[in-house]
């Protein structure tokens, strides 16, 4: 059930064996069924969630009650409305499955007490918080480029996506409707085939 | 000179006064004149840098030259092209002075010995970027909205940049012109004054 996320963590600080066996005690596992509410808005959110498999998508809802998703997770990726989390406020933010998934939850205490015990995982955050700060400032970017550089771009760092991630999900994610973004995949592959057909 | 520092750090974590003696040993000063570039798109970012006064601002320029702020740092804020110092390749942002300032400078090198040096600094670099973190999603979600939600939030989480930066660099960091900018503080401006007579 853990190795995913030992594994993930030895990748950047090196955990004892020891200490990888203490890991499991900070961790409660949990299913989420596909549509099913992990953290609704207004409500205190209480964890921090690691997914091990499926998909889970972060978002806002507009006064006009359209849906903006901030952020999505697949396997391996971390998921929470952090500020809420580390202030015990309201959630400004939702969280949902886009597909059945399994997270493991680590709640603040148990996360407070996990960086007293093991002082590296520290590190473990901190260069997964650098990471994860780079590829949100390369959005802010993208956010305020034509709609068909989202997408090229969004293709580019993110292929995966496509293939687990609803098309109007990733179209709210580009910030585009649903109609821009089927236009600039249709005109992209047209221009993919148009350059298949020269190579041959 | 490294007051501002240590008490920036000593916010997050408690450093004996021995480490907090060693600081300085870590960090260059740099002033930076107005307009002046701290960092080229193109080149190796070195350095993280530490604001102790004025004001830096971090941007890309898309192919049509147009300047996009990623960020804005005044004093006691981190700036830096993380992706590029971490892995060494070329940046994709400029950063630049918008007013004469003061830096400290942490190169990569010297920074990895102060996390070895000094651990606890590992918890204040996983809170600030944690923080650095929770500001950027805000801000997607920011630039998903109406341009005069946009101007009305910024003032109330920034209201301080008003009084530091130019209108047009905050239109650029809004994802706006700077005629939309115009108009929405007008339009703010009006209704102020039209509450204020009511109060009367």
């Amino acid at each position: 059930m853990h190795e995913l996320l030992i594994r993930n963590f030895n990748r950047h600080v090196s955990l004892s064996d020891a200490e990888a066996a203490r890991i499991p005690d900070y961790f409660q596992h949990k299913k989420i069924r596909k549509k099913q509410l992990l953290l609704e808005e207004g409500d205190i959110c209480k964890a921090d969630y690691f997914v091990l498999d499926g998909c889970l998508r972060q978002y806002e809802t507009d006064k006009a009650g359209k849906e903006h998703v901030v952020q999505f997770a697949l396997a391996g990726w971390w998921i929470s409305d952090l500020y809420s989390m580390l202030t015990k406020t309201p959630a400004v933010y939702s969280i949902d499955a886009l597909e059945d998934s399994n997270v493991l939850l680590l709640d603040l205490q148990h996360r407070e007490k996990l960086f007293q015990e093991i002082p590296a995982l520290n590190i473990y955050w901190r260069v997964i918080m650098e990471n994860a700060f780079i590829a949100l400032q390369r959005r802010i970017i993208l956010l305020q480029k034509p709609v068909e550089l989202r997408y090229q771009e969004f293709l580019q760092r993110y292929a995966y996506f496509e293939q687990h991630i609803p098309q109007h999900q990733i179209a709210s994610y580009l910030g585009i409707t649903r109609e821009s973004l089927s236009r600039v995949r249709n005109a992209a592959l047209k221009s993919k085939e148009g350059n298949d057909d020269t190579v041959k």
